[in-house]
This record gives C-alpha cells, sequence and structure tokens, in this order.
C-alpha cells in the first residue's frame, strides 16, 4: 500500500491497519505492508520491501518531518516531487488517495487517481473529487487496466452504500435516494431551532470539529451537490457533474426564513434528492425541505447523517450512521483494501514482478 | 437450482428470476436453470438439463397440480417422498430450501439442508430454523464440503444484514444490535396506541396480511427471540437457542400495562436487544421498551422494521426496512444466489460431471 495524502484520516488508516493487523492475517489471510508515503507535509518516502502497519505507525510519519526508518527518500532535494508521479512509480500494490479536496476541479487527486490507474495499480481513494468529476473516465481506465477503483470513504464516511450495492444489492436498479447528507448543515439547523443563532451554530459546529473553516460551503450546499453527484453518478448510472445539482434555497437566510415558516412538528433538513426523471435522465437536488414527523429521517440528530435509497427489489431501504469521523472514513479505505485483498468484485490483487523480485 | 419448499415466497423468487433474467445475464454472466421442485401441495419433479425461470413460472407449478412440461415426477406414486432425499439427490449445484418453519425444533428444514450439504450441494435458505438451532453444526458442515450456506431472507425479509456483515464490514467485531424486528406486534401496538383493543388490532394486522394465525406466536416473542438467535450466532459467533432468550413482559396484558404507564413523547416497541457481557457471552432478549423520541427506531410505522448494529469500526449502523414482503425476502434469495455464483466469500460453484454430462 502507498499513501498518497496522509492528513487525519491517512493516520487514522494506519493506526486502523496496526490494530487490526492479527484479525486481518487470521480471517483474510491478509498483512497491509506500506512501500511508500506522499503528503505536503513532510518528506515524501518509499520502502520496496514495505512495512508493517505497527512499524510505520511507529515512526510517527508524516508528523516527525522525517521519512520513516528503513525508508528512502522519495522525490528531488528540492521537494517539488509531483503526486502523479509517486502514484505512476510507487512500488505498491494499492494506491490510497487521500489528498485534500478541490470539490470544484477534483484536482490533484483526479490526476493522481489517473496516473496510478494507468500505471496498472489498483486505487482506493476517500476523495470525492475523482468520482464527481471523472467517474466515468476513470472507471473505464480501469477496466480497461483490470484494476480496482474504489471509493466507500466519499460519502457518509466508511458507511456501506457503494459497497453495499455491489456486493448485497445485486440485480437491483436504484430509482432514486435522499438523505441528509451535510452533517454540519444539519447540525446548524439544528442548533438554530434550539434558538442559536447562525453565526453561534457555525461557531457551534466549528467547536465540535465537524464544520470547514469557510461554512458556506457546507450551507450553501457544495458539499451536498459533490456528494449527490458521486452516489447518482456510481448508484444510477448518471453523469452529473456538481453543478448539475440544483442548488435551491439554501444558506443562512433561507434557513432562518424557513425555520421561522416551519409547520408544527416538522424538522428542517438540508437533503439531497435525487430520482430518475420519465426520459431516464437523473435529476439531483439539494434544498431545505421540512420533514414530517412520521419519517425516519426527521429525528437525526445533527451528528447522524442517512441515506434512503429507492429500489426496484427491496423498496426503501435507510441507513443511518451513527456518528462519523476520521475513524470511520478509515474503514471505509480498510474495506476497500480487503474487497480487492479478497478479490471481492474485481481482478485478483496481479503481483508485478518489478515489485516482488 | 431445485427448489424444496415452494410457497408464497418460492413463487415469488422464480417470478423475480424471469423478470431479471436479461439483467443477470448482461451483469453476471448468470442465468438460473431450475432442475427441480418438492413442496407438500403438488407433486414434485426433476428436470436433470433445467428449464428457464420464466418456463417454470409459465407452466403455474405448483398451483397447478401437475409436473411442469418435460420435468420428470419425483418421488413414489404414493407421495411419500421425503425432502431429505431430494435435498440429496436432485440434480442442482443449489438447493433453496422453503418449507414452513417449525420455530420450536427447526424441522424439518434443518434435515434437508443438511443432507444438502452433506451431499456437496450449496444451499439457500429463508428458513430461521436451521440457523437458530443447528447453525454450528451446518457451517461445519458447508465448510468440510467446500460449499456455501446462505440465509440472508432469514431476518428483515431480504434486507442486507448477513451479506452487509460479510461483504460490507470486514474485519469488524459487532458488540451488539437491538430492532423492533417483530413488524406484527409493533403494528399492534401501533394500532393500540391509537386506541383499539388488542384483538381488534391483531385482527387489523391478520387483514393486512403480516400477523399469523396464532398471534401469540408475535405478540409473546417467539419470533423475536428466534430472530435474536440466528443475528447471535452468526455475527456475533454465539451460540444460543431460541430458549436462551429472555422473553420478558410479554403478551397483550403487558402491553395494554405499558401503554398505560408509557412517558409523554415516548414510544412502546417490541424491541430486540442483544449485548456482549463482560465474561464474553452473548446475552439476548425480546422486551417491550419505551422510545424516547430522539431514537431513529421510534418512529417507524408498523409496517418498517429496522436493526441497529453496535461495531467496533463504524460506531452504529442502523439499517430500516421501509416495507417488507414476500418480495423483498425473494430478493434475499436471489442475492444468496448471485453471491455463490459470483463466488463471493464461498468456494466457486462447483460443476459436477454427474449432473452435467
Amino acid at each position: 500500500l502507498a499513501l498518497l495524502g496522509c492528513g487525519t484520516v491517512g493516520r487514522a488508516f494506519v493506526a486502523l491497519a496496526a490494530a487490526k493487523d492479527a484479525e486481518l492475517r487470521a480471517r483474510y489471510g491478509v498483512r497491509p505492508r506500506f512501500t511508500g508515503g506522499l503528503t505536503r507535509a513532510a518528506p515524501g518516502w518509499i520502502a520496496p520491501d514495505g512495512m508493517a502497519a505497527i512499524d510505520l505507525l511507529a515512526s510517527g510519519w508524516p508528523a516527525s518531518g522525517t521519512i520513516p526508518p528503513g525508508a528512502n527518500a522519495f522525490g528531488a532535494a528540492d521537494g517539488s516531487v509531483a503526486g502523479a508521479r509517486f502514484a505512476a512509480t510507487c512500488p505498491a500494490d494499492v494506491v490510497i488517495e487521500l489528498t485534500p479536496l478541490d470539490p470544484l476541479t477534483g484536482e490533484p487527486a483526479t490526476g493522481h487517481v489517473r496516473a496510478a490507474l494507468a500505471a496498472g495499480r489498483q486505487v482506493v481513494t476517500a476523495n470525492k473529487g475523482p468520482i464527481a468529476h471523472a467517474y466515468r473516465e476513470l472507471r473505464a481506465l480501469a477496466r480497461e487496466r483490470g484494476v480496482a477503483l474504489r471509493f466507500e470513504s466519499t460519502v457518509l464516511d466508511g458507511t456501506p452504500i457503494f459497497n453495499l450495492a455491489e456486493f448485497s444489492l445485486p440485480a437491483t436498479r436504484v430509482d432514486g435516494f435522499r438523505g441528509p447528507l451535510n452533517s454540519t448543515s444539519n447540525f446548524v439547523l439544528g442548533a438554530m431551532a434550539g434558538g442559536r443563532s447562525s453565526e453561534e451554530a457555525v461557531a457551534d459546529a466549528q467547536a465540535a470539529g465537524i464544520a470547514e473553516a469557510n461554512p458556506a460551503y457546507d450551507l450553501d450546499g457544495w458539499d451536498a451537490s459533490v456528494k449527490a453527484t458521486v452516489l447518482a453518478n456510481v448508484l444510477m448510472d448518471a453523469d452529473l457533474r456538481p453543478a448539475d445539482v440544483a442548488r435551491v434555497e439554501l444558506g443562512a437566510a433561507a434557513m432562518r426564513a424557513a425555520l421561522a415558516a416551519l409547520p408544527p412538528g416538522h424538522t428542517l433538513k438540508q437533503m439531497v434528492e435525487a430520482h430518475r426523471a420519465p426520459d431516464g435522465s437523473v435529476r439531483a437536488e439539494v434544498r431545505l425541505k421540512a420533514l414530517a414527523s412520521d419519517d425516519p429521517l426527521a429525528h437525526l440528530t445533527g451528528m447522524e447523517t442517512a441515506i434512503q435509497l429507492r429500489t426496484d427489489t427491496m423498496g426503501d431501504l435507510t441507513i443511518i450512521e451513527g456518528a462519523g469521523g476520521p475513524g470511520q472514513t478509515a474503514f471505509g479505505v480498510l474495506a476497500d483494501v480487503l474487497a480487492i485483498a479478497r478479490g471481492l468484485g474485481a481482478p485478483d490483487l496481479p503481483i508485478r514482478e518489478e515489485d516482488h523480485p
């Protein structure tokens, strides 16, 4: 495994892999070895023989500011290493893309994923950008190269959604979905319904560690529109971009107005909704919705997120994530790595001679 | 595929397989062929060359009372055929066990499953009995023979629970679960909370087609205790029997008393709960619980069922089934058949020469 990007989620993933080491060997015959890491915060490295998660964890990289013991420095001495070059050349079977998201462009993550796939590497990413902006191209590339592209943690942290659909909802058509996918907006709405001003509620969300520095990304529906795009493209075979998702009546002023006009017994949520139009196209939108009290989604706390899938085989299925965080996102990455290692839904892990002489 | 038992669920399964025929071929390269059927209501048959789902559907079996065109009669002329003999000798790769449940003994389904596995056949069942009464024995037998034993539809119809845990929650420890698993009880409680007597509410549930002829099986918690046993044995590696599940304060009189004492803003549900005790053992119980309004499970209608899993990797995950029925149960059977055909989590489908000369 090579880590491209290693912030909060990357460190949680290494810790999880270390904690689960014995279980992975016993249950699946799998022992992850880390063969490279690259992040903006610390020197990059490669270790063709690989190191166990516990040893990478003990090295303190990237917080240490130095490469792990026994690893070789990656990149030029001036630090101008390129993520795409790392993705294409690091000695890894699986490249794990965890760099920060630019939701408007999907870069640099899309370039990283493209380079890794083109070089025949399996890819796991928690980054919504590549899936929202370039899913069809990357899916085709992965199929052509016979490798996996997995991305469970792009929506609702590691809550099984894409893996659920692929492995446990076979032969099923998803006709639509809905959910309060942006936890910051719904945390803020809950606090405002309790009497806080929008500014106070945003400060509360930031203090709770769930809000971005710029709350408009959440409150104005950009985060939800990127998630809606990923879900629609993957589950409903749409070809949307985030700008194709209608964003209706959002932001602090609309939230205040909608709360003031809320019918008794209802709860206001920022909701993503998608459906297939009569012409076969997929329409998605983000808007404030007044949910009636008999809607299970009306009673989620601000920390809970959920998605309801409308299917032709099972009717409505709803999945609620109790509390999300880096640990849950890291779990989704591990689930994807294990799906590859177990040969589920993808070609078996190719062993390349040049990597394992 | 051979059908052992073919009531409402079996007919829904054949219809679903027929409706999804083109999709199964296109997406998975799979085309189910039916090679035998046995039920108490009609003559049994075998057809070594198999017939497509659409042809079996068109034959009208078992309602027709005659074997499908081109099939051979199975069993003695006096009708004293044995399910276990059918399970062991019918020319099928997968035996689908759908006979009526005797929850107290698990028979005759357990004997059918045992015979099929011992003969090297893959087994899919929607029958709780074998999993509640003989899971460890049958699991060991399946592993020894290198075949699959799958049972998604034993709890919450075909809602992905066991397949979810196996394929999409890898390396995860389930520390407990809770849920309103018996829809009849919760339908009746909802009607009683709305002012109906328990007798009227039971009649409503029977009219809605969700209650058994004998409501005590649901209201006294037997159905829930069998489901709790299946979940605990599979998800938590327990070795319980239904009698090991505590049934506390159940039945119509307890329901009336608990409703009368219900705190404002709460909802009464018949809940299954299981947890791991400090000594490592798994404890499960069925009881009436007053759920507070911030509990997502408090707002389910009487037709919805749900399970909340407490896990070490994802925290709490809740899955809600919007509406269950034979179609949803049939879907779980199809999901299990496809998991076998796709080689997920089980040995590849063995092609036996004697069956496909």
